[in-house]
């Protein structure tokens, strides 16, 4: 009997949070989930500069990553500081990045870089609620979600508790990185998922001394991947050593560089997605 | 009090299984899990090659892949067929990739290829424990785990249920995957795995057209963090073109191109993990 009156106030607990989550996110007017069926195709650099672009375009953003094995979003902005807690509210204060630009991470909450977070499936989820719930998040334009490869926990989760998350599929042109996009397709399509489209990155690399294309990935795989299956392609973008270099350093001058291929393709994306998100 | 008889049964039931589990490890002289901070990192590809690298040196292998999520060690080797269960014993047949090389992966399992796999934590710790003890594997030398990125369910699992398990870590040379290298050790050393080295993945590539070296994610970064963490360098193998394109249609053709930079690499890691484990 006492068993059962436990559970019943947890589950009303449980419920009171959803509650709250639900009106939270009344606060987002866009949200992109930026996904990968597998790791190491450029997700976590593509959801951080958007979400930059996005707020050198004049909007309000918010950034979160839910990748809580591989937090990766702090180090290419080269962010520092820990999220303080607010004495008034009691919740968690965003990092900001630009003065229009807040930012969530594990990583910035925990202390050590290179402590390794051992996290079971069910912790996850209380976690990544946490990071709506608990953080002053500003009213934004847009939340961008960055969001572990595959379709496990995380992906699962944001889209039970967030249901109009737009997905941005992130892969490179070679075969075994495009299979892997197509189960994020049929993720999406499982839990109801509007994709946004997709961005082919790693797209040829050219040869800083003789100035050739070298297809190392492949090219046009992702062109292909989503005419298949009805996508929009966002945009492909070339493998850059200046774009890796600056990504181990923090810094996004290369956005300032017009001239550049990268930064003339990531303008492009960044474009189409607020058209898209009008 | 039928609850806790239930709850007894179910105890009793899962100290069986970890019983058996552990009488069956005996039947595999070393166990090596291939681990990566990050994906993309190449962590399935050299699972795959390892595996195929020590079949051909003569040692009997099971290549078994618990990358629930992304499983790409069928498409990596070409393996065809799905696992069908014997007769006799009511276990699963794993597949043969060579004489005395059997792969066990949860895509062999299941049919369609581009379906997404949505696994809850809890889950994937049985399929793994069934990897192991529902499936007819052959006494061998290596039992070889290909295991997603990060530190999650996963390895965790495996660290729990084969204790005896040495880490490989794959990582590539440039900051941000060795700052996710750092957090894998550290998970090594936190659940008291020994590592057996470090693999340095895409060192350095050749452009196909000139000859020269690009050092796309620079070079020498896992040298330097094998080094500091005290773990040995087990190699570094250059980013080749070609092994893309033939890890895309699942051909181990290289191995027989003995001129090949990639190949002369790959052979000597092959070695000496052969002799560390002898």
């Amino acid at each position: 009997m006492q068993q059962d009156e436990q559970m019943k106030q947890k589950q009303a607990m449980m419920q009171a949070q959803d509650q709250e989550i639900k009106e939270k996110l009344k606060d987002f007017k866009n949200k992109l989930l930026v996904m990968s069926g597998k790791g190491g195709v450029g997700k976590s650099t593509i959801a951080a500069y958007l979400a930059v672009g996005l707020a050198k375009k004049g909007f309000q953003v918010g950034l979160m990553d839910v990748d809580l094995h591989g937090p990766s979003i702090p180090r290419l902005l080269g962010l520092k500081g820990t999220i303080q807690s607010s004495a008034e509210s009691n919740k968690g204060i965003p990092l900001k990045y630009l003065p229009n630009m807040e930012v969530m991470s594990i990583e910035s909450l925990l202390g050590d870089k290179d402590t390794a977070t051992i996290w079971r499936g069910p912790l996850k989820i209380g976690v990544i609620k946490q990071f709506i719930n608990d953080i002053a998040w500003s009213n934004s334009d847009y939340l961008v979600i960055d969001c572990p490869p595959g379709t496990g926990d995380e992906p699962l989760t944001i889209a039970q508790i967030i249901p109009d998350t737009k997905a941005v599929i992130v892969t490179t042109p070679q075969e075994i990185s495009l299979s892997d996009v197509r189960k994020s397709i049929n993720f999406c399509h499982q839990v109801n998922m509007q994709i946004l489209g997709l961005v082919e990155n790693m797209s040829g690399l050219t040869c800083p001394y003789c100035g050739k294309t070298i297809d190392l990935f492949k090219t046009d795989g992702g062109m292909i991947t989503a005419k298949k299956a009805g996508l929009t392609l966002l945009g492909s973008l070339p493998l850059e050593p200046e774009i890796v270099s600056e990504g181990d350093i923090g810094s996004v001058a290369w956005m300032d560089n017009k001239d550049m291929p990268y930064t003339k393709s990531f303008t492009t994306i960044v474009n189409i997605v607020a058209d898209l998100t009008k």
